[in-house]
């Protein structure tokens, strides 16, 4: 891969931009570990802003769509007739990393900066979307962003609860300066019709690239999932030395009864040769109640069942409500489930997909494919009808945690991907 | 059981002060649920201060000893050179029941001013002990006003923290007026050698009597228990998406592995004829941190384990330290257990016992032996060298939640049982 001098040159100063861009926005959303940029949130307007300005000083036309995210693209591109939208979202879990979405959107200004610098057109006009609230940790709900843009956020998700504040999505929305008329009448934002594809850059949020030695992938599909932010199991209180073991209703060995089954059938489905990952990330007993020495009389948590597969899903949702009958059955408990939130799996475009392995061809990687575990808004206008296609960028220690790693290298190396891409989709 | 008008008037009477001094205690301790009065607290002062106002308005001798507990005699038994303590605590568990504890301090109380009334002496001079501090709930120790009055605070108890403020014991204590000096040399604050005895009443906590339909029972011992505030299972966070089952280090999957090994650990000590409970009370994933849609890098919980038998407790120490090696080696994860409580299991004074019993036959309860579930005070009496045992009084739900319930007649059955051995204790 020997580039030209002047080629280099601009390598290394897309590589001085986005290191700039992103060591700018971790500084200013750092927290205790790691960066915190809440769901639609004062820090996400802020670092949308901070985006805003940064593009605007380069000579690129910004502007804001009806959804409250950022919109940049050439001069020339700004209200072409259709458009590509290359998007991700600038939001993050609670102590996440700084890539997780934000390399998305970075990839995105370095295709318009190269283009703008090379003085050449997108084989088709491109706007760079910076998407608002993708992540679920802080409301329940994911893909709050585009699934505005596209018409489908329904009303339990714009009632679920902020879990800090306990507001209403629906009121941060509009604290965020969102007209919420069309949201709630399940309205696009945006006319889908003019969108000829969407296309994403994310990290890979697992371990397979770093496996494989290799900086970039193209995404075949992305995992669905039912999720289901609060399972109650609700046992009976008591004290912890004077109620013998026959008499108790211990919700804590229900729920660690519970999954070690669900754990098993997890193996069991493996085994089979299907794809599943099974998470409880948030478990807990009542802190105003809970003691050493009181059988609490409830614990509640979370579930994230994902898999490629509607299958396999609707597989889990029958053993998991049969497995929590027999817990009840044989420890006197009851479970309480939440409203279930489901994405079904996506499969990315068939033709982008093979234009994207063309361009990675030419860019000089290795073309490999692989599915995406992670959900991403990509599935959201998959599914609004919308062709859509991810490109992965290697990424050490997983995302959501503050060791999330992706050297910049390989991040150009994907960016070079998705340029050629773009100036060449076929 | 007919008693002459007289004494049925007197009964209906202490019944009477009974119902009084429980509910107005209950009514200025009350919370969301029930009733919180934390140890070493503002709420646990002003709930002696009114128990002290009562007994000086009804003419009793009161006095603070330098643990700041409160202390209740006939005027003339104030000075004796040795006396009976009859003890109990008036702190509760958060959200806690009102008798737990407290109905201890009221029949000490109603012995007191029966024996007024009567203008009848004890065989032995009577000191009532009002306790602070007793359940573990607020600082991970319990017992922690018997053990500052007999000098066995440990210096790591008294570093405990509180689990609302954080602040340590020691902070509290010197807060509530008690000087920390004979406490950290870990001296009596009392004369030991002038207690000729200790006396305790307590609810039941758990759901014997109720199953025998009896009102009283006499206790043959307290259960010893270890415990572990908190032990921290640290595994490996990552996306909940995209990382498979064979690269998880999942703490939650973990620690339900642990719980379950240890459930049925337990089901075979009881099979073997043992006597064992074993109680997670809490349990939480970081709220810092925890996301749906993230694998937790770890997950903390308490753990109690008691039984009848030190040999039992050694053994579920082993098993226990045994089986977190192997959930550790299948599940790539590491538990960290913070420093082992253990109080040993008290048997109560014999001859104690038998004078219990033959008072109850006096009082015309069926004379009726039972172990103690939960930890007293009366525990830390025993193994100071004071003689000590216990009363029951029937309770429905358990303890240490709003809902048990005591009835007041039962509650004036097991006074009256203590006001016979008090007045002839063989």
């Amino acid at each position: 891969m020997n580039a030209p001098a002047a080629a280099t040159h601009q390598l290394e100063s897309d590589l001085e931009i986005a290191k700039e861009l992103f060591e700018t926005i971790a500084e200013r959303t750092s927290d205790v570990q790691g960066v915190s940029r809440p769901a639609y949130s004062k820090i996400e307007t802020e670092t949308l802003a901070f985006l805003k300005s940064f593009a605007e000083a380069a000579g690129l036309a910004v502007w804001e769509d009806a959804g409250c995210n950022a919109n940049f693209a050439l001069q020339a591109d700004k209200m072409a007739d259709r458009f590509v939208v290359v998007g991700s979202h600038v939001d993050s879990v609670p102590f996440g990393g700084n890539f997780d979405g934000l390399a998305g959107v970075v990839a995105g200004l370095l295709c318009l900066l190269r283009a703008k610098r090379d003085r050449v057109q997108f084989r088709k006009p491109v706007h760079v979307l910076a998407l608002r609230g993708e992540e679920s940790a802080w409301f329940g709900p994911c893909y709050i962003g585009s699934k505005a843009l596209t018409g489908s956020l329904t009303p339990s998700e714009l009632a679920a609860r902020h879990s800090g504040d306990d507001r209403e999505l629906a009121e941060h929305m509009i604290d965020t300066g969102i007209d919420m008329d069309k949201v709630r009448a399940g309205l696009p934002l945006v006319d889908l019709s003019r969108i000829e594809a969407y296309l994403e850059l994310h990290i890979e949020q697992g371990p397979l690239l770093i496996g494989r030695d290799l900086p970039v992938a193209t995404v075949s599909g992305i995992r669905g999932n039912i999720r289901h932010r609060q399972v109650v199991c609700i046992g009976e209180a008591g004290h912890s030395g004077a109620v013998p073991r026959a008499y108790r209703k211990d919700p804590v060995l229900a729920m660690a009864d519970l999954f070690v089954r669900l754990d098993e059938s997890w193996q069991t489905i493996l085994n089979k040769g299907d794809d599943l990952v099974l998470t409880s990330g948030i478990v807990s007993t009542d802190p105003e109640k809970h003691a050493i020495s009181r059988i609490p009389d409830s614990v509640s948590f979370s579930l994230d069942i994902r898999s490629q597969s509607a299958k396999t899903l609707d597989e889990m949702h029958q053993l998991l409500a049969a497995e929590m009958r027999q817990v009840e059955k044989d420890r006197g408990v009851k479970f309480k489930l939440d409203t279930e939130m489901r994405v079904e799996p996506a499969r990315c475009d068939q033709e982008m997909v093979s234009g994207l392995l063309s361009a990675m061809d030419r860019a000089g990687e290795e073309p490999f494919v692989m599915p995406s575990g992670g959900g991403h808004d990509a599935a959201v206008f998959a599914s609004a009808g919308v062709p859509s296609a991810m490109i992965f960028v290697r990424n050490a220690n997983g995302s959501h945690n503050p060791q999330e790693a992706m050297d910049l290298s390989d991040f150009i190396a994907a960016t070079n991907v998705m340029y050629e891409y773009l100036m060449r989709d076929s």
